[in-house]
């Protein structure tokens, strides 16, 4: 369903709206993908007892087939989580929300996340080597199960090592799937390598994996960046000729750039705060955000700030779930009663907590990925 | 090497020389291979002790790199033999005869044979199941077991299934190819499915394996039919720039079919011998065949037959080893002393003992598949 006309005014004037460059509306409506409606989030808080914050501030605004998920939630049928990630050396807390938000899917609902590492992905696409492409999944799995996940709740599948599992699975997608589909859907030319061609079959197939291991039909929400949307369209046509549940996705905004661009971006460094980034990098990236605030101590005083339009403020929606600290915040920015060097040391140490409780958590998982792995609970 | 002027016109009055309507010589220029010369089957013969007669008979014909092998031959260093088959329901004495070729291969030569079974192809360009496929893998792996292979000699490799030893060597493989030279390579259209697109790396990774499963550079032997001869040209292409021994191919002419077209067709069942047909059938097939023999009786045992455009006949120099008696068929049929129906009882005595063999050894073999698999001693 899509929202109302007061439904989406509404969301407008919450000091949740993240506004920015990209209309999100516009985004949804070009990917033909549906608004995430009040009715949908009052179904997921009635079950779940609470809304996360991603969702209460509209970080995950829109969707393809939640309906079906809604239906299992209200029906306590089977369903589960599948997300994933190319993995590299530069993870950064942008790459994280979705599995913040996963990890409390995983919590409210008692559903299982499979979550696919594509080093194969990254080593047919980028310049770096199957070894490093493997390396980095490992590292960026310490992240993930860093987030709290128990070994019950998440199945980590490693591309170049779990493709057993996959690969039955990729060959039945592969066969409905034409180059010309595949080049027009990806934009591919014939100078792509065959390998890239053919890896969406492998990050449909995982969506198609619960049904297959659980031995039942088992629908699967897939929260994700919009960017990845093509893959699920694909996998959503392909779904029911397959005997599968066409799965579900849920998209998120963009975190923007410390340095006000829509998106971090993983090889500029400045733009974006690294997973294992140290305090003394922390402090200056956020130090040198770029704020919605007065250009001098008195006019942000008289004038007070524009936390609509300022990455510091973003960054409080994003990753500090108090709503009332987050409120105070948008209040004394816009009354001018907190100056943007006390508002940065504020959320400087919102982040640092984060990202201790991450690195202390990595070295705990250390041992313990193995655990995790898909190949130690499935057969 | 070239076989020198005197060399080749020795090889054609022999009476193992195989006419026909396929001029192989043009075949292997069409193809850029090497014909096999008399310098070089004498240097197997005397490593060997003796030379199979497929290699005496001019069955195998063609090389490309042969030196590589002979050289490990005579340098006593590693090397190993890789083949494969893409399984169906109609095995037939046609597909067997590089298997053979083969298992002599590793009785003389203690070699091992990397054998794919390639369920996954056969899949994506058939309209069969992926049950189906797998399942004929199975159903014809007991047909190569059933040649006499030690386990130690012959690991199997089930694409669908051993998919995790192909993938990492398929993915640098992959990165190699581009659309383009696959398109090109092996004619496909946009309308090809990806899956199709992206199998030649699987069946050149098999190429590479051994040398990832012995931890040393290890040459590869491909019997073949020169029609694979586009994968395993990409993969000497490909093989020194991913640090991998160019793998070397030795092409087998086609076994005609009884009907005497040049080729035996799996979907034509009257045109082959199947290696489940029962005697019934075999006979009637064998009785069925064209021969060179003259229209009448009297004609025949007047003018003799020609044993050169005889089907029958050529069965006899692809299927029974024994020369004098080959030799002796030859000239009783020039001579005229030997009727077709005669030639054609002795050849079906032989296919029928050669089958019950396969038979009575298939029915042996299928509780041990299992000690022929890769699996089982590759880890």
């Amino acid at each position: 369903m899509e929202p109302s006309k007061a439904e989406r005014e509404s969301f407008e004037v919450t000091p949740w709206e993240v506004r920015g460059r990209v209309d999100y509306r516009k985004l949804a409506e070009t990917f033909g993908v549906k608004l995430l409606s009040e009715s949908e989030l009052k179904v997921i808080e009635r079950h779940a007892g609470e809304l996360h914050y991603l969702l209460r501030r509209g970080f995950f605004y829109a969707h393809r087939g939640l309906e079906t998920i809604l239906s299992c939630i209200e029906q306590k049928t089977r369903w589960a989580l599948y997300t994933g990630r190319g993995p590299s050396a530069d993870l950064h807390l942008g790459h994280i929300v979705p599995w913040m938000f996963a990890k409390w899917l995983c919590d409210k609902f008692g559903v299982e996340l499979f979550f696919e590492m594509t080093d194969d992905e990254k080593f047919l696409i980028r310049d770096i080597s199957l070894e490093d492409a493997n390396r980095y999944a490992y590292d960026n799995a310490l992240t993930l199960i860093a987030l709290g996940f128990k070994p019950s709740q998440l199945h980590l599948i490693v591309d170049t090592e779990d493709i057993g599992y996959l690969y039955r699975i990729a060959l039945r997608v592969a066969k409905c799937l034409t180059l010309s589909t595949v080049k027009h859907t990806f934009g591919f030319t014939d100078s792509m390598n065959v390998g890239a061609v053919f890896f969406p079959t492998l990050q449909i197939s995982v969506a198609f994996l619960p049904t297959e291991l659980y031995r039942e039909k088992t629908p699967v929400l897939i929260p994700a960046g919009i960017d990845q949307d093509p893959y699920f369209r694909l996998a959503r046509d392909l779904a029911e000729k397959l005997g599968y549940p066409k799965p579900s996705t849920i998209y998120c905004k963009f975190i923007p750039a410390l340095t006000g661009e829509e998106k971090m971006s993983a090889s500029r460094p400045e733009t974006a705060i690294y997973v294992l980034d140290d305090e003394t990098t922390v402090r200056r990236k956020i130090m040198n955000a770029l704020t919605g605030g007065q250009p001098t101590r008195e006019l942000q005083r008289r004038l007070g700030g524009n936390p609509e339009n300022c990455v510091v403020y973003r960054y409080f929606l994003a990753y500090v779930d108090d709503d009332s600290l987050v409120c105070k915040i948008y209040r004394d920015c816009r009354q001018g009663s907190i100056l943007c060097g006390e508002c940065k040391q504020i959320l400087f140490e919102h982040i640092v907590k984060l990202l201790r409780v991450l690195r202390e958590n990595r070295e705990k998982a250390k041992d313990r990925v193995w655990e995790y792995r898909l190949s130690t609970k499935f057969k």
